[in-house]
């Protein structure tokens, strides 16, 4: 048989890429396509999508009511600019994807109809404002689509699929919990209707029945406990007996059971999606085989040449050395090809990622070996490595966060700063100096980067201020704010030193990317209700400065307002004026304590079933998004203590200690990464060898480290449910 | 061999009836003690030592600070009396177990040292009180000890047992919690402590650095929100990011991570507690075995009789064909014997709840069979089995619903009432007519029990009432008030007319039992934490009746509170000044919301260190308890909702198909449990037979039914787990 045509290569190179990545386009095989579907799939391209995504949604900030305005032309212009990406980037994958794919697939049909509605609207509002006639711009709503349905959001869409999945049952436990509230409601009127009691404010109590279910709504999310008791409380003691057992049977028992509602259906779709996922992937490998095999014997197989032209398309950036690694994975008994069963396993041994340590020599030990080696280098080095320094420089912290607590006026302590700074410098330089700095510097070593970014901000940041303070003698508020915060977030370092704290640190930072779907399904709740409520309530509240003398200051500028308790709670600022103010106004609410001060306040600027549109968001977010949010990490959690390795990672694993290559990970977490590293010193030239060397080189599974789920695309519970 | 002593047939139900309920006494082997241990076990003997626990805990609202007042000698000679009690059961004890074991359980030495102190402190208090000097009753915070260590509150101290084990992990993410507090705190004193900000009361805003640690801690739990935050938002928006940030990496994050902690450890525990339980069980199951085997061949067995024997001692409630039914599973192929790994499985036997449906005819059917089994008879009975007899009560049941929420004050409406009652009694009754009166109110029929319960009180307190009204013109309050809740609860029959919900309201009533045991967890905590309270904050807040004019009435009696929220908001009554009221307040701070107002205005009356009161109030009750409780929910609701039946319940279902006595589920389910027992109208005499009848009699597991978990001794979960 020939060698196969590159073309093969590239359209196998694609499969297996599509199945580490978990993607399910199915493109076209016509070396055109092929060649089209790589660039759609190219890190640039998809970056500029997302940049545009997020500039289309971001004009809300531009577009009237602005918080920085733009004029009317410009913001259209942007608009109309993001549209033809879109658009350009849709007909993109219509030539890689094949015709009958593309136009029975919902999300191209959802982009395609939103621009058409966006451009239409866009038309209508430009020209009824040449007329001079205002009109609402409705068709802002749709541009979160955008950020769901195209092709790269697939962890959004999925949180979208898992909560659709969750609606109906949802539906049922919030039913019988209106009713249970219905109930309840009914119960208070009969109970508290006719005792003609007051409110603290002085407003009649429990006396309207809607205003009774409103009430208790609130009392639920426990906004307004205890004041909604008191009351009836003052009135008698055993009237309190009535609210106890509300707020058992409702607040305690009927939110946990939304939470375990989600939770449950949550976890059985995450176990049907990773299925679906697993038999696409094999379905995606077993093509790329297909392409590349050829007749061993009995057997088809790919042989070993073809096998590492195709890693190096698909993963150009791995390490000679990992690549052979994984190769002596595949290729078991080394017999020249891989066999299929072992092909098939590609995907997911290039989803691991393999910390190549390579045992190389401090750069100063080859350029001045001779001072580097001296007895004052190697003393100074065995300093830094020894315990002490850690413990010395802990301390240095602590002091100095006593410091930073204490008054900066003082030029004492403000001097102070610097002779901190400059410590925390020579630690830095210290451990270049010691450790190999491109280890130092590695990819998993997030501390190092993390000290080191800080450290360096820090620094430009005092020096900075300290520049305008001298020239200008006054202090920019933003630098000094600036200044504080990293001087403060220095002192996260300690952390790092115990043990216990830096797993718990590290597991809340392999969840970081689980969370970061959840800033995008927020993104996209919060847009929604952002842009209706603009509508709605724009401009009905103001905010004036303290020392205002506008009428009705106190009030909002809004006389409705005499009296409430927004007013009162000098709420003014949180108003739906720009989309920078509604978005914090949503988040107050996603926090719900004083939600229904907000409600009334709204209701009574506008009219009073606007109290709808803040129970919808209380539904939509707290009930829906943050119980998903929980769930989420509560899985995530679960998954990272859990020891379990995936089947994969033992065989990497097993590879790895056969070929006496590995680092025992208990070693790895009591000692500092870096120690290991420096056990023996003799040189090594490292990259060139088509071999691993078995000494000079270590590999060390990365999973447990801070980054590589930066990387698994789906989200944090795969490799517990692979085996499903 | 010769028949076996009584003797030995009592130790080994004994040991069985030990396994059934999962208690673990290493109990003495002699007759005398045998003998003992089933009066120690007798229910009566139980139920008083709960009686007296109760009553221990409930002498804190008679003892000064007093709900009721009773004069000293009253309370203290009622605890001597308990005490006593105590000492007799724990006396008691000591004889049915080994001498060894008793000195070495914790649990005994806890109850005679907290004896021993009650009774010094009881002393001491007694003479100094002849005196006329005042001390504290320390003492009184043993008193939740008894209701933890008695051997019967084996679920509490699971629960403890549970806690303590999760505290080390807990104390880990706490303390990084906390360093996460102290940081932030840190920033937001070196970013707002220097603009002279005041708070929407005119106070200085964060300026002192304790006072930032405690107001953001207010803030991790939401309380303040969005109120600290608005004076820096007014100052800037960009310091809306602060807050921002805060909330996400303390609300959202740090509080969920103390949620899967729990959890998970929750999680683990109980998976230890059910295989030690297992073990356990195992082990006094064969020393029953062991008593009472005999040679059969080459096989120890139990033979049929006394294996009926043992049954008939350890459960004599039970009926005839039950046991017979556990028979033929145990002895599978009839041989007449029970081998030990049958004999084994006795225990779980016991605990599923098996139905005994009696297709028994309708007692008027035998006493008057013309009249009952005439035509119009049959119509009538016909009629109350269709479902639209169902949907007419339904119909019913929504128009109470309007007439009830419409005004009492005319006279037409009050009169609707007695038609109501009038109707749904005819309802009951009508239905007693059909079906077949002990299977309505059969042991697992709780919607009948419930309907019959309600509509009876109301009957009677309807009427009396009436009575009242008619007599002396007066309407009591009490009467009335339980009248309308009586109204209103009736209300609830419409949900189980909804299979859904019927579904979800089942989950619900399961895991009751498994709250109780949360309910105990409560009572103990608010206990220890009410008598602190009393101790530090008794009669320091006042209330006083909306027409009071004592001196600072508005203030609750203390200038201090001058201005205060705590004042403004009208909180006088949440005081400690007697048992009632303090466990009112605990109730409120469990809600959370506006805890901090609380803790101000008592540490204002007080010292500022009291907040700390409140704050271990909150870590303990809410960060710890609320938590497992809601992993209780969790799990339970899991647990409810998966579909699996572990091994037993399988092996039970398969003997009853096998013997063509099965049921089918689904008609259980969709169709009412009562229609089915009237398939076949023809007579038996049930009770006697020592063989089941194949017709005439079906059994039905009723784990998803409402009440056998009140019998299952442990949880909810278990048989899940039980495969472990």
């Amino acid at each position: 048989m020939a060698e196969p045509p590159a073309q093969d290569l590239l359209l196998a190179a694609a499969f297996v890429s599509d199945a580490q990545y978990n993607r399910n386009i199915p493109f076209k095989t016509s070396p055109e396509a092929v060649r089209l579907y790589y660039l759609y799939n190219h890190w640039m391209m998809r970056t500029a999508t997302y940049f545009f995504i997020f500039l289309n949604l971001s004009l809300a900030m531009f577009e009237e009511p602005a918080v920085y305005p733009l004029p009317f032309l410009v913001t259209s212009v942007l608009e109309v600019l993001c549209l033809l990406v879109f658009l350009g980037r849709l007909a993109h994958f219509a030539t890689v994807t094949l015709h009958s794919v593309f136009w029975k697939d919902t999300k191209n049909i959802c982009i395609m109809v939103a621009i058409l509605l966006s451009l239409t609207d866009l038309a209508i509002y430009g020209v009824l404002r040449v007329y001079g006639v205002r009109s609402i711009r409705w068709s802002r709503i749709v541009r979160p689509i955008f950020l769901i349905n195209f092709a790269e959001s697939r962890q959004i869409r999925r949180a979208f699929r898992s909560i659709r999945n969750t609606l109906p049952e949802i539906t049922y436990v919030f039913l019988l919990f209106m009713f249970s509230l219905l109930m309840f409601s009914l119960m208070a009127l009969k109970l508290f209707g006719e005792r003609n009691l007051q409110t603290a404010e002085g407003l009649p109590y429990f006396r309207n029945y809607l205003e009774i279910v409103f009430d208790l709504y609130v009392l639920v999310t426990t906004a307004n406990s205890p004041d909604v008791m008191m009351p009836a409380f003052d009135f008698s003691s055993w009237y309190a007996l009535f609210f106890i057992a509300f707020v058992i049977v409702n607040t305690y028992i009927f939110m946990s059971l939304f939470l375990a509602v989600v939770y449950n259906n949550y976890k059985k779709h995450l176990k049907n999606e990773i299925r679906k996922l697993a038999y696409m992937k094999r379905r995606k490998m077993i093509e790329a085989f297909n392409l590349l095999k050829e007749e061993e014997g009995e057997q088809l197989v790919v042989r070993e040449a073809r096998w590492k032209q195709l890693v190096k398309l698909v993963a150009p950036d791995i390490s000679n050395s990992h690549r052979e690694l994984l190769l002596r994975i595949s290729d078991n008994e080394q017999k020249g090809f891989v066999d299929k069963k072992s092909f098939v396993q590609l995907a997911d041994l290039l989803n691991i990622q393999v910390v190549t340590l390579k045992l190389r020599s401090h750069p100063l030990a080859r350029w001045v070996p001779r001072v580097y080696g001296s007895a004052a280098s190697r003393l100074l080095r065995g300093l830094v490595r020894h315990r002490a320094f850690v413990w010395t420089y802990d301390a240095i912290i602590l002091i100095n966060a006593i410091f930073i607590a204490l008054d900066e006026e003082t030029p004492y302590i403000s001097y102070a700063e610097w002779v901190f700074l400059a410590l925390y410098i020579t630690e830095i330089l210290l451990k270049v100096y010691t450790y190999e700095p491109r280890a130092f510097f590695g990819k998993t070593q997030f501390w190092n980067w993390f000290d080191t970014l800080i450290i360096f901000a820090a620094l430009t940041a005092t020096i900075l201020n300290a520049t305008l303070k001298s020239t200008t003698k006054y202090n920019s508020q933003q630098i000094l704010d600036i200044v504080f915060i990293l001087r403060v977030l220095r002192l996260i370092r300690i952390v790092d030193s115990i043990q216990r704290f830096r797993v718990i640190m590290n597991t809340l930072i392999n969840i970081v990317p689980t969370m970061l779907t959840f800033g995008g399904l927020t993104l996209v709740v919060y847009c929604v209700f952002a842009i209706i409520g603009m509508e709605l309530f724009h401009g009905k509240i103001q905010f004036f400065p303290a020392d205002s003398n506008a009428p009705h200051a106190l009030e909002c500028g809004n006389p409705a307002l005499k009296d409430s308790l927004f007013a009162r709670g000098k709420y003014c600022k949180n108003n739906f004026n720009d989309f920078a103010s509604s978005f914090i106004v949503l988040m107050e609410l996603t926090v719900v304590n004083q939600w229904h001060v907000f409600a009334n306040g709204f209701a009574n600027v506008t009219v009073q079933p606007a109290k709808l549109y803040f129970i919808a968001f209380h539904i939509v977010m707290v009930i829906i998004i943050v119980n998903i949010f929980v769930s989420f990490i509560l899985e995530a959690f679960f998954v990272e203590y859990s020891l379990e390795k995936s089947e994969v990672e033992t065989a990497i694993e097993q590879k790895i200690q056969e070929l006496g290559m590995g680092v025992q990970e208990d070693e790895l977490q009591d000692e500092q990464l870096l120690d290991n590293m420096e056990s023996d010193e003799h040189e090594l030239e490292g990259e060139g060898g088509a071999k691993p060397q078995p000494k000079g080189l270590v590999f060390k599974i990365a999973s447990k480290t801070p980054f590589p789920l930066l990387r698994r695309p789906f989200c944090v519970p795969c490799p517990h449910l692979t085996t499903l």
